[in-house]
């Protein structure tokens, strides 16, 4: 088959699996094994995410992240719970009706700027608790790192974590990125996730590099012993799991995770340099992560989407995205940024 | 790691993926590709399924077989119809409440014998149509092979089909081993949905020895185009769709589908063959596919355990159940019957 | 308006409004009260319903008895749970797919005997305790009188209850016709439910001679606090509440519950007297409360349809069903019987 | 019982049941009719409505607004599609998550002006139609009167509707207080539903002063006949549904709601020219209908509360709401205006 020539900066989703990561699915590919993750190779993942994340979590997997929000929120949230995010959570305006068939719960947007949620917006928005007419909260989601490729510093966390425990709310995080994230901080993943106060975790391995498949932390007890239950009630336990657990057993060992975000980022840092001082073309949000937003006008933005793939973001403002997986380049920003300083000339 | 050395007679669930297959997900491992389905293996996927199945109909991809009942279900059921299956059936024993969370539908059992609904009992099931106050008949869902490893004849399948005519009812066939039905009756894929009145198929991937992946095809009309927006909402739209898209491709190519389904509904024949003439040992249900269903004691079963994984499948009856992998072999087979005379003698 | 002048046997639901209830109702019909049952009639109601039932329990109103039964349901399973009731519960066969949308619970039929749930049958229904695959066995639900006029007995109860202990699972009674039972047992409301285990009541008041409304009754703690936020979720809370109140305070004041149950059981008593000895027809199931069903021929029920209601319940038995109203009279059953013998001789 | 001798201006839902409606559930309180609706008392109530909203309508009746709003838009929206409402709709704050439970949509908030859509921003919230991820534009509902007691002119409702069109959205008006609505614009029923290019409509009775019901009024097409089962799931079916239905009858006998609503929305109008020049209290909203919002500190609040019922409705702007029933007088309004003057001094 003849794949597209061009340049993919639409999305990690556009490439394939990480190199290391095809070798441990062929690696695991032997013998017989128990389903549904009652296997060793589901148990070694399990270790191996408790020793990044702290022993005192669950881990579930699921294959997708939509999947993995989902099950996560609906295994915290009463189905009469409100659950606050960005206004612009992919959880919000990507995932369809999903939450609302899953979980049955209300998504309350809160205002955001550059993807993060604005404190006291989210303060503002936390009412009514005790009145059985408004949807009672419960959870605060946030997107680490957002949807704008910036990072919540350990500060703004716990900030939303006070916020959380004063009404009582747990704080999930929709990690779809978040080694990216964890690249950007500097910090271990126990110390952004658990000792930053994150309740519930989706730790994204897809856009990571991963073929598919997403885990679930939780940080919280269960004392109903009922999240296994709801995993299966969410369709999305894999009868071989150990191809979803062999993955999260390769990207945590010998830091492959961290090595691959840290390169990505790395690329959009580079990018950011290089896009300096090209007319009518500036950066619209900080670079912190492995995207990069700009102001681009439709006419640019046409021209050079026959070279490359990036997603024209927000019409109103006019900017566009452009994401960096594990298989882009320098050679290909270079590239890039030739032919936008072509067109802007 | 150190995998298990028992023979597996469980599930075809704890076979990994099979070596041709394996190939496939390394050849499409490479370059940027649209992603959520939108890239060229998915098409190529597609226009190899209705080269099988007939032009006319519509094909997604899932992750699994509950996300595939639920999301084919959902699909065309409305949220007061019922949905009859055999009383043994996967959809109504053994994937929790998804069914209810999806597609709000009830589940009405009906009385069967080794796994296919009776039709006079299924006759006097459908009822109240009209009636406000009772869940109006909406689908019939049939397995098939069923979970006994017997196949619906085209015969048999006509019978009911005229009974969903003449009731305004859709019939879906759960196919988490069809291509193993379809090497039992000798017929192509399409006289045995399509020209049989098929609406809806699961078409199973992930037991016949994909890594995961289903398929489900709709053979009737969607005048409202809202399918894919229930893909979506059904939690199991891959965003590296390619990786499903491109098995489903290598299983149908060069007839690898009707080679390992043959072969392991063989494995079948030949097991049955064996296990003639070992005291207090008897086949339960005829031997249709890849399953062999035997009453055996549970003291019988206890021992033969420490050999070979297999499930005890129903208490009340002392049946357990052998099921044969793409990877099991005749050697495996000559061990367990030799064991099991051993026991038995 | 003319309405009609037919015999109404078919349900208590043809009545009206008990001449009490009804000015009940306009009595309370004065002043300003808070609204949504923060008012002292409600608190009234529930004082008042706390001294007959017991004082450690929690009371909510519905509108009609589907709403009771889902929010009463709903507030104790979990989404992953199934419920056991009758294979002719009003539940499964009568109030369409209210339950899959609200509570998304799996219903299990269990055989019944005159609409009683078989013991044996319940013990081999209730299993695969701890399966994630398996729906979670979670309440089961009796029907207290029966869908045919049957009651359990404080024996039977205790023995269902037995089996809920020992299975961890709830006991709900769907009590549509609750002062009906009570009135035959002869036990007070305590003694048949709190003291014989039930855990959830719909206590009916509808078919006792309300306008509208019944009372769920929990003898189970909440230590969530969360029953009244599903009410409000299920849409069955009053916002002038109460209407409902001072329906349940009239009904449990001066034994009104008592006598009009034990009239109209009266009246059932004395049809099944009086029918006796009449060609071709005969009793059906045991009469124990305000319902007697009949073996009577479609062609006979089709003649005496001209004269009065009564719904044919059962095409394949050949069974009817006549129920007896707070305003039914012993001259309408004479009358009846003599136009029945009249056809029959 | 000794009721609250307050002043009620908190809601219509405080008061009781209007006389004559009262005296028309007297009136019905007569023989048997049969039950669920088909009885000649429901036939009477919709040919009534018919002859006020048009021919070609089809008329449910619900008990509450909750259950009127969902299964109104229940029955028109797939559970993938999106809901836009205003950001202080009853349906967005103050019916718990029933919506998302029942519905399964997501709702979206739209800013509003003294509670109307703004509609360039209504414009700006329709988006990504026919984009999978996202859910699907569906329905816009309004609610006239809005919370604030303001009410969509002709020509607001049209360009609302135009919007509509060209998006392929269907109106929803949740009308509680339509009457009132209908009272302020000077036009016929007709003209300001069926006219005005409103599809689905909840009719309120309730606050209009009835003791209970509300009507949904779908004036689309029901091509598929599902309406009645999704009326039945959605737990909103009255077995007695004589008394709802006797109810609108006389409402919209007479003009009674005319006069009713004409006069509540008088008693606002009088209440705001009392209002002037009081200091530290002003207008908040326009005063259309039969509510009066008002800027008032809280501590005036707490001092007023003593004599009269009324919401603090918004802490951040200091603002009340007082609302009047069909029960208030102005001699009522004339103590509480006394009051307040004698505390503002």
């Amino acid at each position: 088959m003849n794949t597209d020539q061009k340049i993919n900066f639409a999305s990690e989703n556009y490439a394939g699996a990480q190199p290391d990561i095809m070798q441990a699915l062929a690696d695991v590919n032997k013998g017989s094994v128990p389903s549904y993750g009652n296997d060793e190779y589901t148990a070694d993942a399990i270790a191996t995410i408790k020793r990044h994340f702290g022993d005192d979590i669950e881990v579930y997997f699921t294959f997708n992240g939509t999947g993995a929000n989902n099950f996560g929120l609906g295994a915290v949230a009463a189905r009469f719970n409100s659950i606050y995010c960005s206004d612009v959570a992919h959880l919000y305006v990507d995932e369809s009706t999903a939450l609302e068939s899953f979980t049955n719960c209300r998504l309350y947007p809160v205002p955001s700027e550059s993807g993060k949620i604005i404190l006291s917006e989210l303060k503002n928005a936390i009412k009514r608790i005790g009145d059985i007419h408004h949807p009672q909260p419960g959870v605060v989601s946030i997107t680490q790192p957002t949807e704008y490729g910036t990072v919540y510093t350990v500060d703004e966390l716990k900030a939303i974590k006070a916020l959380c425990i004063e009404n009582n709310l747990l704080l999930h995080a929709d990690g779809a990125r978040y080694f990216n994230a964890a690249a950007h901080l500097g910090l271990s993943l126990k110390e952004m996730t658990r000792d930053a106060g994150i309740d519930i975790l989706t730790l994204g391995g897809t856009k990571a590099g991963m073929m598919f498949g997403e885990a679930v932390i939780f940080f919280t007890r269960d004392t109903s012993g009922s999240r296994k239950y709801n995993l299966k009630r969410s369709m999305q336990l894999a009868s071989k799991n150990r191809f979803i657990a062999a993955q999260f057993t390769r990207m945590l060992h010998d830091d492959l995770w961290l090595k691959l975000a840290g390169r990505t980022n790395n690329l959009a840092a580079e990018f950011e340099k290089r896009i300096a001082n090209i007319p009518g073309i500036s950066i619209a949000h900080p670079v912190e992560t492995n995207a990069v937003f700009l102001k681009m006008s439709p006419a640019i933005h046409a021209k050079m989407q026959q070279h490359a793939y990036f997603y024209y973001w927000n019409d109103l403002k006019e900017e566009v995205r452009l994401v960096f997986s594990f298989d882009n380049t320098l050679e290909e920003i270079d590239e890039f940024i030739g032919l936008l300083k072509n067109y802007t000339k």
